[in-house]
């Protein structure tokens, strides 16, 4: 028995047969900028096609950006996806276009930090935060062993809570947000301002005219480069604070950290977070660790996956 | 059937016979600042006797500051009592001294929270934070109809989350904490120091040689005081961050704001916390609402009998 998952991305889509143990087949596609939700559905039915025939298949889970409605599935609104500013029943139209395979849909950051939960640096646990930083920042809430998603499946916006009061502005039009300092997209929009206002940085010269990635921060890095090195510093600060924030209140002692940013990071760079965030912690917790994510690419299809099935098989949802 | 309940709180004991839904006898003393753990006993059992014959009643339960072991009931420590800096077993020796009578032991925020859901500004919520502003500040989280106490019993600790990165010293070491900004002891250290910098200010001669409490704030801002004007917006806009990124976290609707200091300052004070508040949700909920403590000075003692009812009864605990 094995299950379709995909992690549709602001940039690409990847998909996985996945048998909760291998992962049987994948592919890719690049996420369409033009045509809306409908365009998004066709290019991953296009992906899933790819994958070979879909017998055995018994559903398919979709991790997708945005606020999920935690009841039916739709897809509220998805900022980071091009014209998709309407909620959009995802689910019922990839089914349509999948000869009626069951489909389900949770958040991206949600099934990633599932996927962690049940094959990856946060196996076993009972409570734990997963933290995924990239593009934008989100978290996932296990608690008592449950995923949380929440009454409005808003839980876990991490990227949004308030490091520095009246501080950086966030790509959300709010002030001081954890997203504003750590999140890729806001660090490139950052490294531009300040090249344009005559600081001497690399950044730009190797992103010409095309996204700052992770990768680009960090080769700048690994040359020394004065912008990149002061915008990363930033961001580990401000992600030590946001996870202390999140331990304080909820009493957690495992924080799993994953995501683009991270992943090309690499190690050292979570390392660096979880001694900024350990000073900022109250009351102090000796167990308290600090971890990278364990499956990288691949940890949002596989969680979407078993996603699907966990709840397309009726077995209890995460 | 009838229950004692005792707050515990650093300046008094305060302590009723509660049968569910009324306050058959209330009584109360200083809190000993000499003696440690064992006067606090001592005091605590005499205000117990001085509320009548213990007959009818089932058992009694205290609201006590600092980490309470959740499995033990024991007080790990209490930086707010004098001289209690080691794991005490209250429940042992407070049961001791009132002929055997059970006693459980919880933390003062949260036997605070558990009256405001069950009886107060919180009755009925699934979802809510209790938020509790005096000398300290401290939450109750409530979560799928239950107070989450965390592994440790350390969870709600909001005072020590951070508002502002680097920002102001925290009593309890670290920078930028919340109680840095709105907690009663630390508003008094800063207005003493911005009197001894050479700034004009009646807060200091409203409290000359002892403790500078909630109401002479009250009474200074209603003088237009301004120092007193800028440590109540640094208040408000301190709460209201802590308070958002809670929101933010967890997909809460509802946070009811008591303690010393909201109890004092009034409604406005919570109004005002509200307004800075919903401008740093994300996303934004239409639906959230920060509302007044209904209990007021009475709601800890309430909420320790009704924790002591659930535990010691044997129905399922809050």
């Amino acid at each position: 028995m094995s299950w379709v998952g995909i992690d549709l991305g602001g940039t690409k889509i990847y998909a996985v047969v996945f048998d909760g143990t291998k992962v049987l087949a994948e592919g890719k596609a690049k996420t369409p900028v033009q045509g809306g939700p409908l365009a998004v559905v066709d290019a991953m039915a296009a992906v899933v096609r790819e994958l070979g025939p879909l017998e055995g298949v018994e559903g398919v889970g979709v991790g997708a950006p945005g606020v999920i409605d935690p009841n039916d599935g739709t897809v509220q609104q998805a900022p980071n996806l091009a014209g998709w500013m309407e909620p959009f029943d995802v689910a019922g139209a990839l089914s349509s276009a999948l000869d009626d395979l069951p489909v389900a849909v949770d958040n991206d950051v949600n099934v990633g930090t599932l996927a962690e939960h049940r094959l990856g640096a946060g196996k076993g646990a009972d409570n734990f935060l997963g933290v995924f930083a990239g593009t934008g920042i989100g978290a996932g809430v296990v608690l008592d062993g449950e995923l949380r998603r929440g009454p409005t499946g808003a839980a876990g916006e991490i990227g949004h809570m308030i490091v520095r009061r009246g501080g950086r502005l966030c790509g959300c039009g709010g002030r001081g947000h954890l997203e504003a300092y750590a999140g890729r997209a806001s660090m490139e929009r950052r490294a531009r301002d300040l090249e344009h206002k005559g600081r001497d940085t690399i950044l730009v010269d190797l992103a010409p005219g095309r996204r700052m990635t992770s990768g680009v921060f960090v080769k700048a890095l690994a040359a020394g480069d004065a912008v990149a090195i002061e915008l990363i510093d930033d961001a580990v600060g401000a992600l030590g604070v946001a996870i202390a924030s999140c331990v304080s209140l909820l009493d957690i002692a495992l924080v799993v950290v994953g995501g683009g940013l991270a992943d090309r990071m690499g190690p050292s760079f979570v390392k660096r977070v979880e001694e900024a965030c350990r000073a900022d912690v109250f009351p102090r917790n000796p167990d308290l660790r600090i971890v990278p994510a364990a499956l990288g690419d691949r940890g949002g299809s596989m969680g979407a996956a078993l996603m699907a099935a966990e709840r397309l098989s009726g077995a209890v949802a995460p």
